[in-house]
């Protein structure tokens, strides 16, 4: 191996900096990256906007006015900025309905319980179901007890919280799993470290060899509590009552918006946000203020009057909480012309303070990883290593905000379908201090979001975008054209 | 002035330590105190007394079955470890119920608030109220509205937070300040700096010249939110609905327990905490905690043989939150007797980690000082500066755990009639970083109490209550027997 060589294959793992000569993907793009900074730090719309989002329209499920509201706002405005190819993308989705609720602690001592129901779980019978609560802490204690300590009660799972990524999988699959045994309904720890009698709700997951059984989350005060009384061997009874329902299906839309390339307006690069909610709180960490930092970098590079190589493409989409219909639709559509997508960004972990970026490249048809799975510090496939020192060396624009660390392993659940067929997938990374305390509660709300932070994240959205949409080479090789999946 | 008066005064004045041969309280009582420490530290009762209390009782409001379990629970506990002179103290108290009660956003966008009516509110109709909210940040704003855009509307107090001594008094007083200008109901931000979503309640006091009208907590959150639909210029309308009541009186009871003096039996310091809490959460920080710090100091004490010279005497409070009618109660028993009161210790601003003990010395009959006004940073009366360097003095005994500050300004509420009589007050203090949060919330549960924090409570406690029952000379002189007011 020459020096050349090796120095190359240095820069290209990340090892040392690119020298002279060498490829230097962010260096043409300095004074850019300035420039966008600037706009940014002046910027008061994007606030605005996540400011009338949040307030006047509010939260924004699925099949709900609020999304359908939102959507129409937003479309409106971005063709009044004068945004291209501005256009819904239609997309069915599920329509599921809270109703009212409560959780009552029957015995030995009655009070009500702050709750609130799964996303689509069923509800219970008019009148509710009361029944004594079997506590557990994880899928093994449950099998443990079996089906003659599990039969006609209602299990509530009470784990430790081990991070979103772990502690989440007793939300999405915990009802099957009690159900499997003969349980009637289940109540499960909110997924968050912190509360204040907060609970947390987010969708669950039936499996399709159980029966539906109506599903809750308990606030962690609750959780803690009752572990405590089953330690004391004493019974709690409670009612349940959800008047849940899945009342079939609504129509919704993706919201696009470009800025064509000026030499492949063919290729793109996906700049993404979920623009629905859950039902509670005002959906501002999540994931509102994405979609409004996503937007406002696309217009302030068209404000600017940079036009990328590349077709830059702000997709907001629809349905990731409770369907993933959104991202499913977008890359039906597509169909053999997935080659065309160079990268996909998604930002869906809330607007703390960026840190930087995750990203990913899979082989096409990868397995899906799971929920929770950890995942290796650096990739191993050569062309994930070079993909993801092409990254790093974009992300030193992030340097002057302290921001320019990237992460491998990263992307969103709406470009999801697209990582899976082999395009690159990137997403916002902040400090995550606080975001799962308020994720999916009454406490996401715009007065959590800090201004500054918003800022930064239109600079670093635009930026990302623009240089990857703009770099005369492709991030990665094309995917192959497979078939939609 | 002579060199030793110097010395005396600058000792008093707590500006130089004592030196050998003068005053220093602690001094006798060092290998004490380690002791207790030791004791304390070792100690897991005091934990498993709030474990009891917080996790098979529950919250407890004056007037309810948990309250008088409480009391019931923790009498025979006491006389089951031989404390001295166990004893109930009846107390009438309010027996205020909150009912089913709900916020509902009618216009512009449906959706439901989470709230919790204010103590002693008076309900709604059946049906509730509806109608307009105006919003104001204080009282200047509220008055500069006046009745022509206050009358029948619905008045929302969404002030900023300027710690809880201030922003309270929109909780107390708010619903008279509207009520007077014709409004029917009023709203009120929750009196915290933290929130998940979560409501706060906590009493009001309705002035006798305005109607009383229906008050609700709602979360920091929707306080905001209100604003901002304000300063948007967009009317939101509401309906409250509240079957809260006063339902009377009931039986409650102070609980005592003693260790006798062994020389001045009739001389009695007093060590305190309030045993009633709100109707929510577990009422573990406000004041379960300090209860049984309070409870197990004087077991420990009493395990270790330890006497005091004068009698030391523990008070669970009833009814700190919704009418102070346990401390008015006792005061009014002891008639004039109350010179035999040397001090009173109350501990009720949770348990988080302990940084000393705050001090007050009135004179008697002294204006009872104004929820957020402002105290000086030392006293100027001589008796005050003297007793103030004695604490400060015994307070060394805590340097051990680096819990020796004392402020001047401290005591408490149910404390407050033997302060205002002259009986010098002190109070534990914390940290302070926590205890808004969850204060009179669904999150005042015991997992937010650290079981190491709990041990340093007690042992403060067992060490003043006992070095101020046992030195030789009194903390102050004796108040003057006065009629009790």
């Amino acid at each position: 191996m020459g020096d050349k060589a090796l120095v190359l294959l240095l820069v290209s793992l990340g090892v040392v900096a690119a020298p002279a000569g060498a490829e230097d993907l962010a260096e043409p793009y300095r004074e850019t990256s300035r420039e966008v900074l600037a706009r940014a730090q002046a910027d008061t719309r994007a606030w605005d906007k996540l400011a009338y989002l949040t307030t006047r329209i509010g939260n924004r499920l699925s099949g709900s006015p609020g999304l359908e509201n939102a959507i129409a706002w937003a479309h409106e405005a971005m063709q009044g900025e004068g945004l291209e190819a501005v256009r819904l993308q239609p997309v069915r989705v599920p329509r599921w309905v809270r109703g009212r609720e409560s959780l009552r602690v029957v015995s030995p001592v009655p009070r009500e319980l702050p709750m609130l129901g799964l996303g689509m779980s069923v509800g219970t019978p008019e009148g509710g179901i009361t029944a004594p609560v079997v506590v557990v802490r994880d899928e093994t204690e449950l099998e443990a007890l079996g089906r003659a300590k599990v039969e006609g009660r209602i299990v509530a799972f009470a784990p430790d919280w081990e991070g979103y990524g772990r502690t989440v999988r007793f939300r999405s699959s915990g009802a099957s799993w009690a159900a499997k045994l003969g349980a009637v309904a289940v109540l499960v720890r909110s997924a968050t470290g912190r509360s204040i009698g907060s609970p947390h709700t987010g969708a669950l997951d039936y499996a399709e060899d159980a029966p539906r059984i109506p599903a809750a989350a308990i606030t962690v005060e609750d959780a803690l509590w009752l572990r405590r009384m089953a330690a004391l061997g004493e019974t709690v009874r409670v009612t349940l009552q959800m008047e849940a329902r899945l009342a079939g299906e609504a129509n919704s839309a993706n919201l696009i918006a470009e800025i064509r390339g000026r030499e492949k307006p063919d290729e793109v690069v996906v700049l993404s946000g979920h623009l629905d909610s859950w039902d509670v709180g005002q959906g501002a960490h999540d994931d509102g203020c994405s979609c409004m930092a996503a937007w406002q970098a696309l217009t302030i590079l068209k404000q600017i009057g940079l036009r990328p190589r590349r077709t830059l493409r702000l997709v907001l989409w629809t349905n990731e909480e409770n369907g993933l219909r959104g991202g499913a639709a977008y890359r039906e559509a597509l169909g053999a012309a997935l080659p065309s997508h160079v990268a996909a960004i998604e930002m869906d972990g809330g607007c703390e303070r960026p840190t930087g970026f995750g990203f990913s490249l899979a082989r096409p048809g990868a397995a899906r990883p799971r929920r929770g799975e950890s995942q290796p510090a650096e990739p191993t496939d050569p062309g994930a290593v070079r993909a993801l020192a092409r990254v790093r060396q974009i992300a030193s624009l992030f340097d002057a905000i302290g921001a320019s660390a990237v992460r491998w392993g990263g992307g969103g659940a709406d470009i999801g379908p697209l990582m899976r067929a082999g395009v690159p997938g990137l997403s916002l990374e902040t400090v995550g201090e606080h975001y799962f305390d308020w994720h999916h509660s009454q406490g996401d709300t715009l007065d959590k979001v800090e201004p500054e932070d918003l800022r930064r994240a239109t600079f670093m959205l635009a930026v990302m975008g623009y240089v990857l949409a703009d770099i005369e080479p492709r991030l990665a090789p094309e995917p192959a054209a497979e078939p939609s999946r």
